[in-house]
């Protein structure tokens, strides 16, 4: 059983090792603020970069979780370059979701130039997905996938065989005790009879009552997927203010030094950084306009809304 | 000087009496269950129904604003059958804007069958933008408006002398002291410094501000403008629960004895009252189970949403 | 009371004469031969052409209607160039409709090039919604516009003195009993307690039964209206098989003389004969491989359709 | 050979059984009741549902394909929760496709909140696709596919051992003589030299001429595919009135009692009967309100539709 | 005869003075500065600003027309905050562009937040059309309207008779001899058989060879429509590069001391001038970033591009 | 190192020997004719066809690419029927980028009725992009993906023994010296700096510069991709004047004579030549139309434009 201190109130997966930084990272930071647990799913490992090492690239990862005030970060082992919707992604995807039961979990929107952040947004959607199922146990499925691709995965491991296991950063002792507060004990995550789109009999509607006898992780199925919009130019469904957190935000971007200082190697390939801070505060402030505040980041979600109070909807008309 | 006391919270406009009961009705009366006050502009009088006379459906109007305890209702004298997108329907609008102050407007969706009903959505949209005009003196150019039309109107009015002035329905004392408490009041409709849409120039920006030096009644611009979208098959941004509200809201609708008695006269033409009912029903339970709940309405809003906290965001994902 | 001799099955209105031959004329020719009565209403006269004058264009209106065998054309007086969606103008057609009582009103697609067909699109939209008008008698409300405007109409008369009257081309003496069969008295166009759309209440959803006591013609509502979409680049709801009227609807076409002879006068500007019969060629070839067929006019509908055989689907789909 | 007495003319594929119940059960009654032959084919076992065994849910299945007066069951191996467009998936549909040669598929939406059903969107019109090469010997290439995976296969199959096989249901007997009768046979599936989208070269184009030489089965596209709708919140291109079917649709809904009887294990977790019946009838009847009848089901096609005779086309516009 | 030089290649149209500095002045001043022709027509006079009167506006516009180095400039006398798409409107922006006769005219997009804004949108475009009507006298025309309308007009023009003419701004003498150069002179305006539109038969294909018998301008219709969408934000078809332009573009809207400058009037409620700097820069960088450069506006066109090379089309893909 | 001589300007990317005839042939002769190097990489050979053995397409394929003038031309082992975005399809078809590095790629549009077609859409996508990860040496992850999967493939070549090796066609000796011309060259594929979508710190922003240590082929990514749409009902972005082209596009296509000739076997199954000249034809003026030429060939981009002069937009707008 997870104990309850391990939970996560929000999870935000990407791809790639500096993702979350670029489309998401100041409202994590906002929601750490507010007395939340966040953590951050890296897909990859990032071995494909021009620059830096995979190790560089953990440390800096770790970096910028503190500065984000990050409670748990990891990077699984998918191949950089090669993230694809498989069952056995979907299984170790899951088995995340199952430990640390986020209610929030954040995607990259499923359109998009780099094929490793769109092929995410499925992937990520599908891995919540298969986490509910109640009669699944989702260990030995995946040792199930182990022994059947023992002959792929020995072949194709030659090319990545440094990154045979995932990478957790553990930043809980660093940031103190960020752990989940009442704020989030508040919210239950309850999934009391509401309708699940039109179908009402799929038996996968319960999945958190039921706890798998052999030991398993129990199922766990987030409330809310909301989809990070910023890498792709889409109308967004809301934005998130984050006019207090922009410049942190950018501060965490920059830890990630193998890749934005401004290094001889590469320099002429690489904008520098008085480049990267002008375009971040372009289109933070872009999306800040559309809803009136200075900087903001934008999402979307695939569900209406439910307004309770007419008068308290923000975002003036006209 | 409008006294406070006279501001409306939320304004629900519609071409015809029994439009607002049937698509935003529960929604009017769940704000006034919350301490807000609410009023209905109807545009026009109804003079072109086959059933009951404009006087019957004056009546029956009141006794709907009562049911969904409604603070003010009023229908202006704009043919039936023919609402148009004119400076001077625009003009009567804006004056009831400038009177009634509110800080939400729900309008009709801008496509529908009817033209009286799509129109009207583009009339009082262009209604509220003129109301927020500080330079302008809407009762001197209403009073232009009539002098320069007089010819026509003589003319036209042949056909409608009878609805020759705005009908104001008083139901304050019915209601009783339904003024607008401190829920509304704590919620400012500033204008302070927030960029509307990407234009930032434009000196109406800051209608409340100037009261007018002749006396007439300084300009107002609503916060919020929503749609309404149950008459349209339309994807709405929203939905309101109405659970706590649907019979009551369904009272209000069948307050117009003229229209959907059992009657008689017509009663192959009318479906029966129990046909409305199962209709009405069918509706919001579609709207509330995109939302979650039992019944709903659906509304549209333009802008893009503005979320503070993740962990708040209602609807169910998966 | 109107006779059913005069009664249409179908009635196409576009702005410009000559627009029919070029976007249904395959269409009306396939439901006159099956009997059916059609008509064409005009709504210009088409004087602000640069070839040919009104009274040439006029008889070569006669002349396609002919060869498309319809049973009556109408052209009204609306200025060529300035059509506008006037309360005068919806009057002017919701006479038409009332008199001519068609079941299926085929209007131009509301987006395109030219301002008068994209306005005719909403104008006779809004026109067949006010012929249903039961309480509107169409000609005193016509009546009063005339006076009350009679001084804008005798300025700008002057420039269009030629069209003060609308100008009605009889083709029934020419083709004969093509009156309406018992093919369409077969398909009734009761309004028995359909929904209208999701409102319910509106009055004038009977428009049909009542009478005007005073001899005005009685209210009329069309079942349908299609949009004939060949002038716009819009994927269409449904085609409709011309293959075997292909031939005729270009003689129908070109029996503008005036318009589209090899003539001497301005043969720089308009495509020769051979172009055109290769342009509408390539049209209706688009379309017919669009639905399986060899050549086809694209319509659209604003509804859902209604199957009752999923066996008689048309059109393979792999 | 396979004799025409086993084809089908419509056959309707889903991911889980109840699927077809939920979204276009009345549609099949109502062909079946027009002398039809039906057939559904759940591609999954329900191994994963909370509620029930697999066995339990076979002769549930069974019991409503009976009340729909479906023909012909199977179920597939395919893992509940698991459903991916592999080559051997596509592959076993194949074979049922060639098997049943339907002219009609029905398949779901092809997005949604279920992995399974918009996966099996995409599969079923894949399958359909491969169903039709004419070289492709099926049967081969499935055995290709079995000795080739049979490392995964029986690593996986540790976890589904109980589903190695496909189970059909033999409703044949029950029914009686429900074979295709003459109205089938009327409808032609030939493929005479339409056009099949804008290609026109594909050697494919001709599927049903070939029999394969090694005593396969004989290639077979279906003529139409058409996506029910009923999960996902989009704009059917028709709906099919089920007024008449509406009840018995819910009696072979509630024949899966292991899912929806109201039973005391997990009463909390699902709706009661009651409860469904009104969920069940709401969306029948938004669906039968858009169609101008009181109960349907909603579908969609991607081709244009192809219209004879405009006087019959159905639905009220106005 | 309007004599060449008078000729623009690109004329901006736009409701108010400022809106073309905030939306397309980067690109008017490129294309100013290869040797091309540019002028702003400004439909209103901006006499419902709250700051700085008419007169004030007048005389920045003209600065700002300077400082993007603009040939001509006008401001007609349409009631600001009253756009509407009248007969009189159109005419009168109609003969502007028989006087000037654009290749390129720029309009607003046709959906926005402020009704002048979308308003002009349509207006302008059929403006653009009834200025290439060949038969058309719009001088005559005009005249009809004024003394027709004179009752209205006089009743109204007691609140607008500050604005009873039209503003020219000379801007030709300042800039010098910024005549059109034979960079535009190459580019032919030619109609020579181009399909407009998939309908080919109207007469007005021709506007520019009729040159009218009673004195009035010849009929002129631009070439090319395109639409500057930065007040909205929807995605464009294609940028401008302004990066070269973007200070002095700044420049211009900063000329509007009334409106930008930080005075102490107002200072609550106008942004200062840094923050506009900063949003504008916003704005700029974000679309730059869409096409591969610094700063840029963004644009649409109804019609699809003609591409000559593949090899010169910009922007990267991947 | 690749020799300069081998690098094409344009390769064009299809499922099937004669798709790209069908699509973008005329295209790609016009851009031979300007003197820029052109290829086609087909995806499969052909095996499924019904009508002529794969190595008579082969044959076909060559004569074919003689007469639109194209220098190379190679066929893949992907099976025909079976085209799938798996990672060693990606990597089949990113060693031909690597080898010949294109500039512009054309792939198929996304969407259609064949599924080899929209798979190809976005496997070649993919590929490209894979194509450009500097650090990733393709022949080596070729050379783990065979021994990994060649239980599979061993199986799976039973059915498909005659197609285990890639077929090129070498076409450079019969076309002559071909070769990429200075037209090319000055067209530089440089990746300097430019943004590429919001993101702007992935690694992989860099691809060209970085060869790889063990001799594999230097990493390549086209400057820009393409989607032809004809097989697909989609609006264009721009269309490709090929009205000096058709004829000579035409004669490729008939030039697979297996296919096209009016031969014996199969005449009631394939469309006769001159129905397929006429269908060609048809599509051909539909898209030449739009973009005011006579023939044309459309396709879409995902980018934005970028304009330098808006005096040289082509296309009349009105």
């Amino acid at each position: 059983m997870i104990a309850r201190a391990n939970n996560l109130d929000v999870l935000a997966i990407a791809a790639h090792r500096d993702d979350i930084e670029q489309t998401c990272g100041g409202t994590l930071l906002k929601m750490a603020q507010r007395g939340y647990c966040t953590g951050i799913l890296d897909l990859t490992q990032g071995e494909m970069g021009t620059r830096g090492t995979a190790d560089e690239r953990a440390r800096e990862a770790a970096e910028a979780a503190k500065i984000l005030r990050v409670s748990w970060r990891q990077a699984l082992d998918i191949p950089d370059g090669r993230v694809e919707n498989t069952w056995e992604n979907r299984l170790k995807i899951a088995r995340v979701i199952r430990e640390r039961r986020p209610r929030v979990v954040i995607l990259p929107y499923w359109e998009g130039r780099h094929p490793d952040h769109y092929t995410t947004s499925k992937l990520g959607y599908e891995a919540c997905f298969v986490a509910g199922l109640a009669k699944l146990d989702v260990e030995q499925a995946l040792s199930n996938q182990h022994s059947a691709f023992s002959g792929e995965r020995s072949a194709f491991s030659s090319q990545h065989s440094a990154f045979s296991q995932d990478k957790t950063v553990d930043v809980s002792a660093t940031i103190g005790a960020n752990v989940s507060t009442g704020a989030s004990a508040a919210v239950s995550t309850g999934v009391d009879g509401t309708v699940e789109g039109h179908g009402f009999s799929r038996a996968d509607r319960t999945p958190e009552v039921a706890a798998l006898a052999a030991g398993g992780l129990p199922a766990h199925r987030p409330f809310k997927i909301i989809y990070a919009t910023l890498y792709y130019d889409i109308r967004p469904t809301f934005v998130v203010d984050i006019t207090d957190q922009f410049e942190t935000r950018f501060q965490s971007l920059v830890a990630y030094k193998s890749q934005f200082s401004d290094q001889e190697a590469g320099k002429d390939l690489f904008p520098a950084q008085a480049d990267i801070h002008a375009r971040t505060e372009a289109m933070a402030r872009f999306y800040g306009m559309m809803g009136g505040v200075t900087y903001a980041e934008p999402f979307l979600q695939k569900e209406v809304g439910l307004v309770e109070d007419l008068l308290q909807i923000p975002v003036k008309s006209i």
